[in-house]
């Protein structure tokens, strides 16, 4: 049970939106630049970083929705995601992925851990200040959100097809629009 | 020397906020509606949380920042401020804002440690869930800037006065304004 009283029905973070609208448009609006907005890393890339993030620090609920976020936008490759999730040193995905992975587990533990070697190796695959200045907000933004998620005790369905429903709906309409989702449940 | 090149001269997350304003303007608004927004819980307390949580991640511009915005709201009390950094269950603080600083530790180490106790200790004091609520999210929300302000290795000045007059400007004028303050330094 959540440890206030959230809207029903409502899956992980949706209670705590659908609760306070006036900090959801400003949440919803970072998730929409940074997962989705113009970028030399693609959609599937940047929610690939939320979700390996967001498995490390053990949340069902973010982990699960922007893995199929990741894999919708991926082609339905849902292996590949779980493969980052349990040791992208080993998993099939690129190089520069691989090092802006490393970037962001070190986020994870708290921003001092990123030493000047893990942004060398970044910069040997090619990565830009902008995509090491957003897989670092990407990887600090999903502390965030995990700790709200699970800091209020949510609900997470266990059902894998909600979340390839969800992720499906995010990967077409993305952030902005689940605001105004929302806000018409709940008018 | 920060991990990628950011406009010079800019101390802490000023420097990142200024790399990459459309990640700016969501983050500033997030801070605006969490720490000065309508609520039952003053601005002081709110900013005392953000320093805590900053000072348990060992971020010393954000501390350094918050503590001092929450230093004017209380009327200059800076070492009121320092107490709760070092031990707020010691400070001669409110019951209330020891109860919601608790929860904001347990989030600091990762959401799934606050506990019911943790939560009826709160409302044994008088929180409301909204004010649980926003306790949770600006803790989580320190977890990011945080590790936004760390993992890019930005820099921080040494002088207090710097930050005395960096709180001042901010209990006064706002984290929007701040949005507004780096367009025209950038423009």
């Amino acid at each position: 049970m959540p440890h206030i009283h959230l809207p029903e029905g409502l899956p992980g973070i949706l209670g705590p939106m659908a609760f306070s609208p006036e900090t959801t448009k400003p949440l919803n609006e970072l998730a929409e630049v940074l997962l989705r907005g113009p970028n030399t890393l693609s959609r599937g890339d940047r929610e690939m970083i939320a979700a390996f993030v967001s498995s490390r620090n053990d949340c069902f609920f973010c982990h699960s929705v922007h893995g199929a976020v990741a894999a919708h936008h991926l082609g339905g490759d849902e292996v590949l995601v779980q493969s980052v999730k349990v040791n992208f040193e080993e998993a099939p995905v690129s190089e520069k992925l691989k090092a802006l992975l490393a970037i962001a587990a070190q986020v994870q533990k708290g921003g001092k851990n990123v030493t000047q070697e893990h942004i060398a190796r970044a910069r040997q695959q090619g990565a830009t200040d902008k995509e090491i200045h957003d897989t670092v907000l990407i990887a600090a933004a999903f502390c965030m959100f995990n700790r709200y998620v699970d800091g209020l005790a949510t609900w997470a369905p266990a059902d894998s097809m909600i979340y390839r429903e969800s992720g499906k709906r995010l990967a077409e309409q993305g952030y902005t629009a689940s605001t105004e989702m929302l806000k018409k449940q709940h008018a």
